[in-house]
């Protein structure tokens, strides 16, 4: 990633241009990169004989590539691998708005939509780095401490990636926007803010004695935003990404 | 809905059968909309010239059928409203699984993928009900005592539904699952609960003096979960579906 990121924008079109509430919308680059780096989940839709699939999975960011986790066996991948069009998608939940009628009830969010043509991760050492991206994105330097992986194991590990052709980002953060003239009416409105937190960490039962939580686990801490500890990672693990 | 929903099971086929880990699939109604009532916001996928959307949008469910929420300029609209296959999934993310190999890694997750054929709201009937439901599917009753929606409004509110024809329900919820071998191993593994919870409401800088909140809001307390405060919505509104 160039030096220039923070100024580059996702090209627009009719696929990812922001149709309605063209004030929520939102192309650069830092924009979108930030909201896709909170998530580990996204939604990925992908259409076989016509019909659409929305399948929720884990994924990250590598500059303006998007790597997903599949199984070998799973119909999204089979039919993927030809260098099917997909679109991924992440979701913010951050509010519930209640407004002072039916019209003006509504959410904040931040949403990320990115288009692209996903293929097979079929290169050797493409793999190979996906294989401990899809660990260390989440958790700095984990893989170095893991049992390896074996042969069998990335045979059945199978990654998707694609180039981001074109995203948005739409953001929603102004909590409660009533008309004007309903501002006089006695009727009760508030926003309800939604976070996403880590509980407390819960060690398998069946560690052996001695075995300490590594200090590389500590950004994800109970009570932190899931975002947050997902950001931090990231940026650790690829601090020029 | 019928005395005999919990018995009740979605058919499968190869679109909804759950084709990877069996172990996870369920495809009983109460299972289907469990997970489903306990969600305010769905990823829907539909497709438009061969490419597929992933748009997030408010869904909520009556008996069998799924009514979301959109406007009548978006894309999503114009091309759903002559009967269109899509696929509407909810997915919840209940912890983050480190193991002590990179092939364990996980995740605890329930999530649901439902497949119908999506119509336009065009019954007057069935829209005046959708307009009263999107809000009160979520804050019980609270329709009566707003400003009651115009007709420009109503006209300007857009709403699709569906019925289900398939869903499945995919659960992963048993925490650190190791190769039995790995357990002798000296390495850190651990499950990280993940939770999404209510903030502190926070009322409108602009309620008149007096106007207080309604006691049908008091299941949306400060760290609730927001799964817990939907689902005892839905129940209060819907008692009977």
């Amino acid at each position: 990633m160039s030096d220039g990121e923070n100024l580059a924008s996702y090209p627009t079109s009719s696929r990812n241009q922001v149709k309605r509430r063209h004030d929520r919308g939102f192309y650069d680059h830092e924009t979108v990169h930030r909201i896709l780096d909170a998530s580990m989940m996204c939604h990925v839709s992908y259409v076989i004989d016509g019909q659409p699939y929305c399948t929720p999975t884990f994924f990250w960011r590598e500059g303006t590539r998007l790597y997903w986790h599949g199984s070998s066996a799973s119909r999204m991948l089979r039919n993927q691998s030809s260098g099917q069009r997909v679109c991924l998608t992440v979701a913010h939940l951050d509010s519930l708005v209640l407004a002072r009628c039916g019209f003006n009830h509504s959410a904040d969010y931040r949403a990320v939509m990115a288009f692209g043509t996903a293929y097979l991760v079929t290169d050797v050492e493409e793999k190979e780095r996906a294989v401990i991206a899809m660990v260390d994105r989440f958790f700095p330097d984990r893989t170095a401490g893991l049992r390896q992986s074996n042969t069998q194991e990335i045979k059945a590990t199978s990654f998707i990636a694609m180039e981001i052709e074109e995203a948005s980002a739409k953001i929603r953060a102004k909590g409660v926007a009533d008309d004007e003239e309903d501002y006089e009416l006695p009727i009760y409105a508030e926003r309800i803010p939604v976070r996403t937190v880590l509980g407390a960490p819960e060690p398998c039962s069946r560690l052996l004695p001695g075995v300490m939580r590594p200090e590389t686990l500590n950004g994800y801490s109970e009570g932190r935003l899931l975002e947050d500890a997902l950001r931090d990672a990231y940026f650790l693990q690829y601090p020029t990404r």
